[in-house]
C-alpha cells in the first residue's frame, strides 16, 4: 500500500492546487481535518461554499461584496466624486485602514501584464470608463502597485481618462514612514527626492 | 469599510485555522477559492466533506482507510507475527517506500508526551496490547521517531510488551545513506559507532 485512501488523496490534492502551499503541507492541511470534529470539518466546506454563494463584486465599484452595492458606495458620506483605483481588493483594505481617503473606489481586479496574457479587457476598465462617463466624477487617483505592471496599467488608464477632462493623480513614492535611509533602494531615494516638498 | 464581506471573512477564518496557514496566506487561498469557478470551489467543499465522511481508522492495525480493514491488513502476503509500531500514518508510508518490510503495522496516532497531555490512554496503545494478546504476534519493531518523545513512547510501550514474551526491536540508528559524516551531528555518530558491525 502506498498511498492513502482516495478520498483521503484528492483532500490533499485539493489543498495542494492552493497558492503557496507543496506536498507536506498540503498533507498537514488534510489530516488536520481528518482530526477536526465532524462539526468543524463540515463547517469549513460550508465557508467555501458560501463564501462562493454570497461573495460576488459590487455593482458599481466592482470590490468584493455580499450586497448589491458595498458599503462604502453606498455610505452617503463618502465622496462620489473622486475615484482611487487599485489592483485589488487587499489594496482596498489597506487604504481604508489609513483612514485618510474619503472617496470612492474602484478595483480592477489585476493589472495589464502582456506576459501573463492580461489585457485591458480582462480587468474592469470598461466598468471605470463608464462611471467617469457619468460626468459626476472629477479626480481619478491611481494607487496601482509601484512595480512595472502597476505603473503601466496606472498610465494605460489616465491615458484614456485625461482626453476625457478628468483630473488624474498617482500616489507619492518616497521613503516609507518609519523606515531607514540606509536600506532605502536608489529607485525609491531617487523618487523621493524628486518628490520632496518644501517645509 | 475595514473588512471583508462576513462570508469571505468566515473562509480567511476557515484557512488561518489551518496548521502553519498565517493571516495573509489564508487572505490569498481565499481569494483563489474566490477565484475558481463555481464547479471547482463545490469540488474543493466536497472534497473535505467526503474525507472526513470515508477515511477512518483500520479496525485492526489503526492506520487510516476508506474499509473496514486496510489494504495491507487485508493482504494474506504479509506477515501478520511482526507488526512494525509507527506513530503516524505518514511514517507508515514512508516504511512502505522503502519496499522492505513484508509485515503488518500498528499506527499509535500520536506519541506520549507528558508536554502535551498526551498520555498512553490517548495513543492506540491499548488496541496493540489486544492484537498482541492474541498469541499471534511474534515480533513489534519500534519503528517511532529518533526523538525524545519518541524513544520514551517506544520505550514504554516495549516494557509493556516484553513481560508477554513478545520480542520488541527498535530500527537502528546511524548515518543515513548518501549523507555526509562532516555534516552528521555528534549522538548520530555515538550511536553509528555503537551499532557498528563486523564487515
Amino acid at each position: 500500500m502506498n498511498i492513502f485512501p482516495p478520498a483521503l488523496e484528492r483532500l490533499i490534492d485539493a489543498f495542494a492546487s492552493l497558492p503557496g502551499v507543496g506536498g507536506k503541507s498540503a498533507q498537514r492541511m488534510a489530516f488536520h481535518i481528518l482530526s477536526l470534529p465532524d462539526g468543524e470539518a463540515e463547517a469549513f466546506a460550508e465557508a467555501i461554499k458560501s463564501a462562493k454563494r454570497e461573495v460576488h463584486r459590487c455593482s458599481v465599484c466592482q470590490n468584493l461584496t455580499d450586497s448589491e452595492i458595498c458599503p462604502v458606495c453606498e455610505s452617503p458620506k463618502r465622496d462620489k466624486s473622486t475615484i482611487c483605483v487599485v489592483s485589488d481588493p487587499k489594496d482596498l483594505i489597506a487604504m481604508e485602514r489609513s483612514h485618510e481617503y474619503n472617496g470612492s473606489y474602484h478595483v480592477l481586479h489585476g493589472v495589464i501584464s502582456p506576459m501573463n496574457h492580461v489585457g485591458p479587457e480582462d480587468i474592469t476598465v470598461r466598468e471605470l470608463l463608464a462611471r467617469v462617463g457619468t460626468g459626476e466624477v472629477k479626480e481619478v487617483i491611481m494607487a496601482t502597485n509601484p512595480d512595472t505592471e502597476g505603473e503601466a496599467t496606472a498610465m494605460y488608464i489616465s491615458r484614456l481618462l485625461k482626453p476625457l477632462g478628468i483630473k488624474v493623480s498617482r500616489i507619492a513614492y518616497g521613503i516609507p514612514v518609519g523606515s531607514n535611509l540606509e536600506f532605502a533602494d536608489e529607485a525609491t531615494l531617487f523618487r523621493a527626492l524628486e518628490g520632496r516638498r518644501e517645509m
